[in-house]
């Protein structure tokens, strides 16, 4: 049994009607998420994750794991450390404004990376050259990548260490890229469907990244510092206003969050680092190379922006911190007394049956407290599912008060029996969660 | 279905008889994880962990999670940067030569944690004064650490960049402390005990680290830098030489290595920093701290060197890459003719259904190669269980040649119908192996 009380989440209480100027707080998600006791800053554009904070991150990462591991990607881990001479041989040392350098005791000179294509382009070289029967080639890690933002803002949404999925593919030609490519597309959309996140595929520049083909993946969020141009015919987005290019139709510009980067980089990376391929016949050749990411902690940041009201968390169902909270009777009022804790630990065992609720119930045991407050904090918190014993479990059958939490609303409450909320958990979570938490095995 | 084929797995072929000088490869778990195709170096210290070595340090950090998290520990992520103004109020930032610094673009320095007792005790500054009812607190967290040897070496053993589990916590007396950290010593003793490693706690000076208790968790292995003295009668041990302190009798001298370590900080750290609790009456006060560490890549390193021959892997079961791989039949050959791959289709069906070994069974479909190389390679990365489908399988019942791992040992077969083998495999893979699967969820 997992109880409130014993997690570290330290709150902060605002008393009402307090004039707070923060500068700082520049958006709801780092609000929110800062006064729930879930994330800390440590510094511009640094945060500790907290305990609640990084469950839901663990749930984000298996969900992104299973995604990218359904279109065959293998998960390594590359040093946080890259020479920076690979980059000098690229030629993006000197081009990125925005890089943190390190020198060991021998002054070698590494970067703390914000992206692996060189150190990926190296690996590749460095076993090579690799035959074309072991292409495609899918590699990815989750880590913490680095960027010196010259003004760190909106929190989680643009911070200097930041949670990323980084992929790179290797392929023996363009053709090759491009299919693997169009596959991996459809694993995002994936992914962001499983979030019930809108998210906008959108053709992008290649930038400093060299290649051919890049996109954006964009979620419309209002402190979204890109702006998106939403048909409202087709629904085709992006960054141009005008007319929609493809129906005429009128288009909507919304702010929105990149939330990933699909790019073919062709052989920017692999012909000056030397990542070669054997193909069927002839010498080895430059490696066309593809690279992806998804910032995980700014995609959870992004969807908080995306579905939480101003004064309450909400989160895609999947990455809530905990799926079920359940709220005891005050103590000493009737119905504590008619049942006690007792109740609780039937109810907790009952809920914990249901397929992918086991270790995802979070039990509110502060039980000196109103069941009021408890249940306003339940909901700031954004818990997906709410479940209070109050006055109605003296009903015969015993009845819930069940607050089932919806994007930028208060919740309002049903009232079930227990086997009516086993009812409609097992609908609602099983074929939800369960795809999720298989996936931990 | 996992095929060995679609693994990127740079393995390295050293022709028979070659005689190769390579004075950085200094012990065996360097030597053979290089050779298997597991990790690559990218520099001096630093390593790529490759897809097969990942998967295990997948399986042991759930095992270290699960090991820590008994005993009430809460999951954080605190920023790999540490600002290094928190190092000079603790007086460290002088003492440590090995800390690797990085500036950022307002000239603020920073370093790469080695280790976050400043860290931790700037966070319960920040959220504090906490009330004593929230103590005992632990919190963990997994990631990498950084520290710039003079000389690294051994590979995994003593790199520069390393993955490793640290856990911190509050206390509001010595007294309190004491408890948590014997409880949490029984949680490392049963961490080790899953991984059926003779581990020894050792009584340690507290070095740089400050405090009144210290202990280091010794695994006695070959190439280990440090020495360890066990006594032949009641098996206690410590750094100096001489009768057993606790019996008087005669000790054996061991090298080893430090894969642990734990302390009881006392208030160096949350004095200076000022971490302080409120106590149930009169004013705050510094918490007492303790801090507790396992090398994740070291471990896994280390027990490799523990269980390994010169020329084969061996893991604990629990962590190995795959508990069960199978080697089909050579193509062209009789039992290809007379099954195809469609008997190890089914064969892969009915070993899935064991529980614990779901996603956990590695095919090596590479049918143009003989049994023989397969099964020699297989034994080299040594995976606990090898079931060839070789001649035997023509047999009515089938039968399969059954490979278990044996430390130092190449492995003998026994010949098995389908039924014992899956008898053996649910005896000993369920109670073995389900535990850390299960917590998964």
């Amino acid at each position: 049994m997992r109880y409130l009380s014993q997690i570290f989440q330290p709150i902060i209480t605002i008393p009402k009607n307090a004039k707070i100027k923060n500068t700082e707080i520049t958006c709801k998600s780092q609000k929110l998420l800062l006064e729930c006791g879930l994330v800390r800053p440590t510094g511009t554009g640094f945060f500790s994750i907290l305990p609640l904070a990084r469950r839901s991150i663990d749930k984000l990462e298996v969900l992104i794991r299973k995604g990218i591991e359904s279109v065959g990607a293998q998960n390594i881990t590359l040093p946080t450390l890259t020479p920076s001479s690979l980059w000098e041989k690229t030629g993006r040392l000197g081009s990125e404004a925005e890089l943190l350098t390190v020198e060991d005791r021998h002054e070698k000179q590494y970067l703390l990376a914000p992206t692996y294509e060189e150190a990926v382009a190296d690996l590749l070289s460095d076993v090579g050259p690799i035959s074309y029967k072991q292409l495609p080639l899918l590699l990815y890690q989750i880590s913490n990548k680095f960027r010196d933002e010259h003004r760190p803002k909106h929190g989680l949404l643009r911070a200097r260490e930041f949670a990323m999925m980084d992929a790179y593919g290797a392929h023996a030609t363009l053709a090759c890229a491009e299919r693997a490519y169009e596959r991996i597309s459809e694993a995002y959309r994936r992914i962001f469907e499983e979030l019930q996140l809108q998210v906008f595929r959108v053709s992008a520049p290649s930038g400093v990244m060299g290649g051919s083909v890049s996109h954006e993946w964009q979620l419309p969020a209002a402190p979204g510092e890109d702006r998106l141009c939403v048909c409202l015919s087709c629904h085709h987005a992006s960054t141009s206003e005008g007319r929609c290019v493809v129906c005429g139709g009128e288009t909507e510009s919304l702010g929105s969050i990149e939330v990933g980067h699909t790019f073919i980089l062709g052989t920017k990376y692999s012909d000056p680092l030397k990542a070669h391929f054997i193909p069927p016949s002839g010498p080895a050749e430059p490696l066309v190379m593809s690279c992806y990411g998804i910032g995980i902690t700014r995609l959870l940041a992004a969807s908080l922006e995306a579905l939480s009201s101003d004064k309450s968390l909400r989160w895609p169902r999947h990455i809530a911190p905990y799926s079920v909270l359940v709220i005891g009777p005050k103590e000493g009022s009737k119905e504590w007394s008619a049942h006690g804790v007792d109740s609780i630990d039937r109810l907790y065992r009952r809920l914990s049956e249901v397929p992918g609720l086991t270790n995802d119930i979070l039990v509110d045991d502060r039980h000196t407290l109103t069941i009021g407050k408890r249940l306003l904090m339940g909901d700031k918190m954004g818990f997906p599912y709410i479940i209070v014993c109050g006055r109605s479990t003296l009903d015969n059958p015993p009845k819930y008060e069940v607050y089932k939490s919806v994007p930028h609303q208060q919740s309002a409450p049903v009232l079930l029996n227990l086997e009516e909320l086993l009812i409609m958990l097992t609908d609602k979570v099983e074929c939800d969660n369960l795809k999720i938490l298989e996936n931990k095995n």
